[in-house]
């Protein structure tokens, strides 16, 4: 602090108007008080207990006091003092539950700070929300520090402040404390602004993932509806919870008996699937909110994808969700799937069965995510959970990848984008999470004739592609070029370790394929080192005279499961290489579930080598019935070699 | 002809020296008369008939006149003349058959030209191709014109002076014509030549595509030998025509009486497979020579790409097949298919069998041609021929190439190249054939790991990657970058017309997909255009609200198999877009085999229009055991399009 500054007028910085998440994810909406909040400030007072008004005023102040309720909403607004106010509640009907607000003081760069929240939504992390918002206002307006009078039996607020994220002077006050903050967030500081975010969207995001019941709004009787097709999705993957169908037309559907609305569902309901016609939409949704339901998959289409008329009927949907505490993915999706063990959730209308595993993925498109299932399927790659997002309005790919951040269950995470709601938390945050688990991105719309293409599909605004590369590199997500490289990329990563450095030894039985693999692993960055001395004298040993064993190490057409056991055990017991590539051109001698076998038995002498193997047949890997005993298998030396110069590069 | 020129040198040239192939597609062998031929000189004048002699030397001769064998082979070469011999016969046991020579004139920038051809051998080329080597050395010697003398009588010789490809200037000589040649190549006379080795080349493959009969030699009673897979497999495709099996060992091999040797077999033998021994192929080869075959394919292994030893082993071979009139495929290789339903040749090792089709395929790596053989199986794609060629030691890529240039049962050639025998006169014939017919290879060793890695496979010196980029690209020939992407494009060729233009339209029953595909066009050079208002009034009066007509045509996830057809309909109708892209994600609405039958009857409308469809789903397109309505069929919008484009710029 080294001079008086003079306050610069208050930003109109986003920040300072917008919905957010409270720490047990239930949305509110935080924005600047403005003069016709008196009422709903009178009422806030009058809420709020005896102590919460002491702790505000430092004095006994009527529940109905006018004065402290202009002071709350207006506190020296002439001299640059900022007020900020959080509601609740469907829009037309909000509740002011918090005013937090600054004002000035004799010293012009120093403005006092004081909260008041309603007792009931104290504990959600509303205070510290609304210490950051405003220190983030001070600081623009040229303000060098806040202070505080904090009485000693106010604990809650000496906490906030104390983990504000800023360095806190504090020394004994008038009345309790003097708390002065000097505004220079720290490092920490940053970290907990993040961290609040995530955990206050995961909390509004668990319904989806762990309801303790389903309700299927729309479960038609015709198989082929969506809502049928939901409602049997869910019974037949054996979802742990009770499912309940809703009907007003047919007493039961697929058997169970079906209720009228929700409202007549007699136990609590987490997550509602809504599957009726578009002009439904509204009343179910309002319907939802009153049951108390928190999350909602809205599968109708018709909405901004549309046009403009759709838009604004997506837009008033968003805002009754959001007014109510709930949280929406769609509208105009596939459903989620939520594969683990212990949930078994399948909310989609896909028709392919998806098998339980270490990926994640969310798809902008819903078709694209119905062909992506199928195809994993059949690469025996497997789901921790799916979602298919849609327009979406209100539960976004950002979300998601911080769900996912912390899911102990998912290894890497699979997006297909048309576009980016918001970049910059991408970055962020895709920076943050591609530290700790890959990010595997296929973003269309990379053309002018795509963007076109994209713009008569889900109502997205495609972005510049250099940018998008740009955006890519910087967060360290593996950006594909098409989804079946994707696929490539993430059964290698779903299956095996990382390597742990860029040198690559090829192990084949046929001269071809090697040449072509070592292409790729050389034009993708991937070296083929020539192997030392001893090993090749320990290959050579055990292989015939017309073998090469510099690398590729060609065994040549006779060799069998064994010699491939052996062979791959001294190469991956060598310093010379990171990882291998097996490659197989079934013979008579080398039959694809004996090699397989091999392969794994020695991949298992040395688990953190990544080991990809490609058996250039459509054989199968294992006998019917019989899981592979590896995995990935490729059917191209290419795709082996892309695959794996891609994980290298992301390790 | 402005000034008097002294000649230069006699050249050194490898035209003068090496294999030739003569009309009837025996080989022999071009080299300069040496003085040791005298005795063989002889002994053609000896064979020769009066007539010949006569119109070599326009007076009678003696069959034995020395004089005239030393003017034969020594054509006053103190003065710069030159004496080439075509002899035939293996190594050690040559018969010279033909003499031509040019000698000096009082102008010392004209030569006087005079050839003598064996009786048996005239009407062979013979004379034509020594008049155009001749020509050649003259040309690089620095004379102006040739000039002979020739008889009235002797039409023969008249006609290959008017053929020659120069422009011959004829007029009365002392004895019947003086003719001279100036030395300036026409463009008639360049396609001439390439035409005379076409015609050659076709004429010594003949006996591989069509062999009267087949010798198995090595036909093993062990099933896993390769000798008892190539017997199974040509007695399965039911080849028309005998088929013996030999092996001194045993009396029979699978049910057929067997032979000792190929010298045993009764009948003519125009085709040996041979799976012996590498010791033994030498002297299996020599009996071959002796029973007349014609065309050998040696799968046997251990030649030029084991080392020098191999490398001197295999140079025999190459002598003795030569040598004596035969060709061969290999060594080191698969073996051949001829799938013409006439044929039905598999004189192979592979296990899969091979769909008739229109595509030819050469592939230098055998174990490669295994799983592209099976690839190619499951996606449908037919063979007209395909052919292992191994080492190469003989019968090369470019040989092929001029096979089937004019073989009418195929419609593309796929090459899979590890290096080439002589990139220029790949270059000039892949030029000329890929005018015809599109050409598409994929060669590998693009990188120093690549070309290591080759150096231990088939022999092969890999190229400088940016001169094959250029070769290919200057010589019309589809580069892929990998297998799979080979297959992809010629399954597009093989099934549709080639696109007109760059303009496609994309069909579709959802947004991702196409918006994917657009990518992938516009990024490969396809444009999308904006369909004209008129077409986009008819697709809106057939399609709901929401639907997107601009292009690509999103009929939204309601489409039937009757959107799609007369959707398609239109826009092959419309004079806006030369190719259709059609993507489909199967719903209960859009089921595959209903779709792909709606997609052949539109495309039936159109049948000048290629139309590529994109079934992003594993459900096969056809019941079973009926052939698809329409091919080919991707299954991700990337390789539809990408594929596409490929074709367009071939077009």
């Amino acid at each position: 602090m080294t001079g008086v500054r003079h306050p610069l007028p208050i930003p109109q910085a986003p920040y300072l108007d917008g919905p957010i998440l409270l720490r047990d994810g239930r949305p509110a909406y935080l924005r600047r008080a403005r003069p016709d909040d008196f009422a709903a400030v009178q009422e806030l007072l009058r809420r709020s207990s005896d102590t919460a008004r002491f702790f505000r005023f430092f004095h006994g102040v009527a529940a109905g006091d006018p004065d402290a309720a202009r002071r709350l909403i207006a506190p020296g607004n002439e001299q640059g003092g900022l007020s900020l106010v959080v509601t609740v509640g469907p829009k037309g009907q909000e509740q002011i539950v918090a005013v937090g607000s600054y004002s000035h003081t004799h010293r012009p760069d120093v403005a006092e700070v004081a909260f008041l929240v309603e007792d009931d939504y104290q504990g959600r992390g509303i205070g510290t929300l609304l210490l950051e918002r405003l220190a983030m206002a001070a600081l623009e307006q040229g303000l060098t520090a806040l202070e505080a009078f904090v009485m000693g039996e106010n604990t809650d607020m000496l906490h906030v402040f104390a983990n504000s994220g800023f360095r806190v002077e504090q020394g004994p006050g008038p009345e309790g404390w003097y708390i002065q903050l000097p505004l220079v967030p720290t490092e920490a500081g940053v970290q907990q602004m993040e961290a609040r975010d995530r955990i206050a969207t995961r909390a509004s995001l668990y319904p989806f993932f762990h309801p303790r019941a389903v309700a299927v709004i729309g479960a038609s009787r015709d198989p082929a509806s969506a809502g049928a097709q939901v409602l049997a999705n869910l019974i037949t993957s054996n979802f742990q919870g009770p499912v309940y169908p809703v009907n007003p037309k047919a007493p039961f559907v697929m058997s169970i008996p079906t209720y009228p609305s929700v409202l007549d569902i007699p136990g609590p309901v987490d997550l509602a699937v809504v599957a009726v016609p578009r002009a439904a939409v509204m009343d179910v949704a309002r319907q939802c909110a009153q049951k108390g339901v928190r999350a909602l998959i809205v599968l109708t289409a018709g909405f901004a994808e549309t046009g403009s008329d759709g838009a604004e009927a997506q837009r008033q949907l968003v805002d009754l969700v959001r007014g109510s505490g709930m949280r929406m993915i769609g509208p105009n999706c596939l459903g989620l799937i939520h594969a683990h063990p212990d949930v078994r959730l399948n909310a989609t209308f896909a028709a392919t069965p998806v098998r339980p595993g270490n990926l994640a993925m969310s798809s902008q498109s819903g078709a694209l995510g119905l062909a992506v299932l199928e195809y994993a399927q059949e690469l025996g790659v497997g789901f921790s959970s799916f979602v298919s997002v849609g327009n979406k309005a209100d539960v976004s790919g950002n979300d998601l990848l911080q769900w996912w951040e912390e899911d102990e269950h998912t290894k890497a995470i699979l997006l297909y984008l048309e576009s980016f709601g918001n970049p910059r938390r991408f970055a962020r945050l895709a920076r943050r999470v591609a530290r700790r688990k890959p990010i595997i991105a296929v973003k269309s719309g990379r053309t002018a004739a795509g963007q076109r293409a994209a713009g008569s599909h889900t109502a997205a605004l495609a972005n510049d592609d250099a940018m998008v590369d740009a955006l890519f590199r910087q967060s360290g997500v593996i950006r594909t070029r098409t989804l079946q490289e994707m696929f490539d990329v993430a059964a290698l990563i779903a299956h095996q370790p990382l390597p742990k450095g860029n040198r690559v030894a090829i192990l084949t039985n046929a001269g071809g394929p090697a040449i072509l693999c070592a292409d790729v692993c050389e034009a993708e960055g991937l070296s083929l080192p020539t192997l030392p001395a001893d090993v090749q004298a320990r290959l050579r040993a055990l292989l015939p005279p017309a073998a090469s064993t510099a690398n590729p190490v060609d065994m040549i057409a006779g060799a069998t499961a064994e010699d491939y056991r052996r062979c791959l055990e001294i190469l991956l017991g060598s310093d010379a290489c990171d990882a291998a590539i097996v490659i197989c051109v079934p013979t008579r001698a080398a039959v694809v579930p004996e090699v397989a076998k091999a392969v794994a038995a020695a991949r298992a002498t040395q688990p953190d080598k990544p080991v990809v193997c490609c058996f250039m047949s459509a054989q199968p890997i294992a006998p019917p019935g019989q899981e592979p005993p590896i995995r990935p298998v490729y059917r191209f030396p290419e795709s082996a070699a892309h695959a794996l110069a891609r994980a290298a590069r992301y390790a």
